[in-house]
């Protein structure tokens, strides 16, 4: 029996270390998707500080890949495609399509190492019959020009999404086996190493994340603040606290209780650090944010099922216009002045979705 | 008899302007407090482009210092002292700190040709007996290395501040004499050349302002971008117009009635033109925005007339944030990251403020 084919998606902090793992415990065969270092990869490799799998100079997996399509066509087919890109639905280009080139029907299981809410319903829609698993990684760990650090050690929280269009018992029995299996592939014999919890309950741990990210991750991004200092200017009770209040009834209206002390963790997390959240670096890099998975997608849930969220709806339509500023400056949006001129601003945003 | 002495405190766009004005109109002897480009003024004067007064090389009023304290020992005592500078409570110094020191008891009438609400508060508190003016100039004005640009005719609406803690027959008729006297010395014969409106509804004015103030300005000023991006982004309906209601909300609450019609001027007064308002330049300049006497103010009085306020309070923290974040790269807050380890952000503010 020839051994799994994985495919990593995604070469930033996680991916590299997915990567390395997966590699190390020697039970698949690792193809690693690098885009813009794909030369340097190649021909050096990274070079490695891990506190989880120690250090490594010049190191690469079994194969790198310049894109989806070539590893496709080079190393396919896939038994699992791992995904740790950035998930930015209203960017350049969406997750399904960056993998699709590689999803064989059915067989190719997707992991799924990424933040956010209902990231997995695209997949489901676009892959129907496809096991989804779900990866909330917290490792702490960054990937620049080839140096990958690697501070915490590899936590992988591992569990399947259902898919609601397709409660067969088949598909849910794949789904455990699929689970296991990449549990299996990941997971080291020694424990004191990496860490692969099986999560039993999918959608409470990913609401229960948000809890930060959409409140802290969010705000700190808006203002271009770490953490402390935003709790230093404002109260907690004035605007964090409150916040999260809404993403927790948001859950609630989704049948997931998120127990309250999630609060108390999550406002205190990161106390003393002065730690910045990925959205406000993005910010600051002029680099598009996860908005649309973090924020866009629990406040669209709170339309639908009519809970109130006066403070997250406000954040929303602010990062929306922050949002908008970084697509500009990208080139995604292009604003021709003219365009607007004898034109009511009610009629703007018609207008522009329109072009 | 002698003609009056008027200080005009703040050089900008607007203060130059008025001090050219005051100066044309041959009725007031002018000093103008010039700070930064104090030495270039002395020897150079300004260079002057305004669509009300005409073109001037090397312009400069009767008098100039080089600060108050200076222009009240060479040239006072002033019958009248015009503010233009902006009003910052939260910043370096008060508007009542900045004029302390030319400001004659009783006598000296205080002109704050300036943005916001409860501006004249700190004033009547700190001057008891002084007739305090508000003016509102629409004017469109630019000072940018002593070179003034003036764009549209010089409109100033003025109009007496009450003042709660005396409303004494005296004090009434002492302040309309005042407010006739500056009219006359500020309104051209001619009415084609500049015009000043009396108001006889301050508060109002006022109020009507801030529907555009606080919440156009104040937006653009959190996401850095134009009105016409903003409301491209998002629908009027959607931010912009409730946020409007909160603003007409509260000056209902005392006492005020401005016509659901100004929203509609407001949010179209900028269609097409792609203008970026003052707080969203300041923002962008590393400068502290106006930020209480526009959105804090209001705020409070909410709180006191407990009118709810749901988008105006977390516009307001936010931009507190970036008020904080501005106030540190301007050396006004200092934050020693040493001071807050273990410590609970729950105690961040408190522990701040004590410094």
């Amino acid at each position: 029996m020839s051994v799994p084919k994985v495919l990593v998606v995604g070469s930033g902090g996680v991916g590299a270390i997915a990567a390395l793992s997966l590699h190390l415990n020697k039970k698949c065969e690792v193809t690693l998707v690098v885009r813009s270092d794909y030369e340097h990869v190649v021909n050096h490799g990274y070079e490695i500080d891990s506190v989880t799998y120690g250090k490594f100079m010049n190191w690469k997996p079994t194969h790198v890949s310049k894109n989806v399509h070539d590893a496709y066509r080079d190393h396919g087919e896939f038994d699992f495609i791992v995904v740790t890109t950035k998930n930015i639905p209203d960017g350049a280009i969406t997750c399904e399509d960056i993998i699709r080139p590689a999803v064989t029907p059915k067989s190719t299981t997707i992991v799924l190492i990424q933040n956010g809410i209902d990231i997995e319903t695209p997949m489901h829609e676009q892959f129907p019959g496809n096991v989804v698993l779900s990866g909330v990684s917290l490792i702490g760990s960054s990937n620049i020009n080839c140096k990958v650090n690697n501070s915490h050690k590899d936590q992988l929280t591992l569990g399947v999404f259902e898919n609601p269009d397709d409660t067969s018992d088949e598909y849910i029995e794949r789904s455990t086996e699929k689970l296991n299996q990449f549990y299996d592939l990941y997971q080291n014999a020694d424990e004191s190493i990496n860490k692969v919890t099986i999560d039993k309950n999918v959608k409470r741990s990913r609401w229960e994340k948000l809890v930060y990210n959409s409140v802290l991750n969010t705000i700190t991004a808006i203002v271009n603040l770490d953490v402390n200092r935003c709790q230093i200017a404002v109260q907690n009770e004035d605007l964090f606290l409150p916040a999260m209040d809404e993403i927790i009834a948001i859950a609630a209206s989704e049948g997931v209780v998120v127990d309250k002390s999630q609060k108390d963790k999550f406002i205190h997390i990161g106390d003393g650090l002065f730690y910045s959240p990925s959205m406000c670096i993005d910010q600051r890099k002029g680099q598009l944010m996860e908005l649309e998975i973090i924020l866009g997608n629990p406040i669209k849930i709170a339309r639908k099922n009519n809970v109130p969220t006066p403070i997250l709806s406000v954040i929303y339509h602010l990062l929306h216009m922050v949002q908008f500023r970084i697509k500009e400056k990208n080139g995604l949006i292009k604003i021709n002045q003219d365009d607007f001129k004898n034109m009511k601003s009610d009629d703007y945003p018609a207008h522009f979705a329109k072009k």
